[in-house]
């Protein structure tokens, strides 16, 4: 038995998805008070408001269940429709939500999964979260995936180790003459100005503790990967950075080793629904292929 | 009348600032039992708690307020250190908090002010917000200036105009083959995959409008300004980016313009408080000076 009028529920997506009832509304090709009357009759339905009215409608907690509830039913549609071709009535392409670190997202991520978008005609609709925020969302069923540094599976999930992502201590010549005259002393490391992504890092503690320098640093909290290398670029400070962020930077002599040789190796894992469809499961294929290619060897 | 223990609030803001007890009591170089009492003693005074306990404490409302008269009596106290300079006892560096776009963070803005924090021992903590919600914060006083969209300045704001970033709608020559065998058309790119930052993320469809293109697109959420970029250089869609930050994408033909010479300029301007002391004027006046070089001029 089918409990839900799914015309209901897409209504209710595309009003979140777009960001309003007018929008809405034109993606689906309804008027505004049809998709009005659509979350109205949705609301009636399940006896409890869906959605925030506001200048930017938000979904309600029901309504994020019933959002998170579109999304699978979407994905397993999906692997019915190379059965039933008729099925496929052009209607919105396959959209998968997954979630990513901020240096995945702004490295190696696009080049492993482009083709496969490409050819599956798949729209990704990403956010980006650190780890213990992406868990959660899997865990609530709000995104399909999602690449972080934990190896443990949520519930209802599966984890696979990708690779790792390599790290190294930068900074710019101007800063290192500025605050190392006489050369990069580990022990003075901590008296320069770092940068830090936010809260969260601790890759510059990890990197100081591994020279054997302990306790508090100074720093910048930069929450953008790009800021992160332009401010490293600009003198503000040293940090670590994804070597291949900044391969350009390394070769032309803009940004150079504080410690040559001295990296940390970040792992990386890919979470994703056990129950997600034919379509997740040939990402994930595709995926480990590559980031093995894109990513150092996870050590041990 | 000083009406606070200013011990205390550094407390507080070691805490927030750090991410929990032991990191704050470590920057303090104080006992982590030691740190707690001190907690506890402003919430006995202050009468309510000013943190939430957890892994990672966050202010409550007043805690927050707080916070935020620490960091402007920091400013000020900045101001006094030229005339009293025996009130610096080295002490924590100045810290200034701001809430940047993904876009200035990721090109223009570390050029512009990297010389000033050198030179002033200035440190950055940066939140990365759209325009509504960085004004958001301007007005409840947790960041002492923002760059964004818009020219409305808050109240005990000032806001003065920056210079536009320049947007070019661009793909990749593999994206451009696939889906304009014959040429980019127009009235065919809202059929091929774009590229959005976020809902409020108009470029797109502004760019679509601006070529008399109506009515809505299939596109992927990105919000990452990196991430952005390597999704359109690994062919997923066509986007609007700022044109200097993929220079070296251009000139190698790694992404090309959909319609050569249609651009979107955005106007940046930089809110900041009145009353935040010399320092903040000084970045003001540092700041005006760089980003007329780094963007082009306002139109109108």
């Amino acid at each position: 038995m089918i409990m839900f009028d799914y015309k209901l529920l897409a209504a209710l997506a595309a009003v979140v998805e777009q960001g309003g009832f007018e929008r809405g509304a034109q993606a689906l090709g309804l008027s505004q008070s049809a998709i009005s009357q659509r979350i109205k009759l949705l609301e009636a339905r399940v006896g409890q408001p869906v959605l925030v009215r506001s200048a930017r409608p938000q979904p309600t907690e029901l309504g994020q269940r019933l959002l998170n509830h579109v999304q699978q039913v979407r994905l397993l549609e999906g692997d019915l429709q190379q059965w039933v071709p008729m099925l496929d009535e052009g209607g919105p392409v396959e959209r998968l939500r997954l979630a990513l670190n901020a240096d995945s997202l702004a490295t190696w991520w696009a080049a492993a999964v482009g083709d496969f978008c490409a050819e599956r005609g798949v729209l990704l609709d990403m956010v980006m979260e650190d780890q213990e925020v992406g868990l959660k969302r899997m865990r609530a069923g709000e995104v399909a995936g999602c690449v972080c540094a934990s190896p443990r599976p949520v519930t209802g999930g599966r984890c696979v180790p990708l690779g790792a992502m390599r790290y190294r201590g930068l900074a710019s010549p101007a800063f290192i003459a500025r605050h190392f005259p006489d050369g990069v002393r580990p022990g003075e490391l901590a008296r320069a100005p770092a940068i830090v992504f936010g809260p969260d890092d601790q890759l510059q503690h990890r990197y100081l503790a591994d020279l054997g320098v302990s306790g508090g640093f100074i720093h910048h909290l930069c929450p953008s990967s790009e800021g992160f290398v332009r401010l490293t670029c600009g003198g503000l400070g040293w940090g670590l950075v994804p070597e291949q962020q900044v391969r350009g930077e390394l070769e032309r002599g803009e940004l150079v080793e504080l410690v040559p040789g001295q990296v940390i190796d970040v792992p990386l894992y890919w979470h994703h629904w056990r129950n997600g469809g034919e379509l997740l499961a040939a990402l994930t294929a595709h995926l480990l292929r590559n980031a093995a290619q894109m990513l150092v060897p996870i050590a041990g």
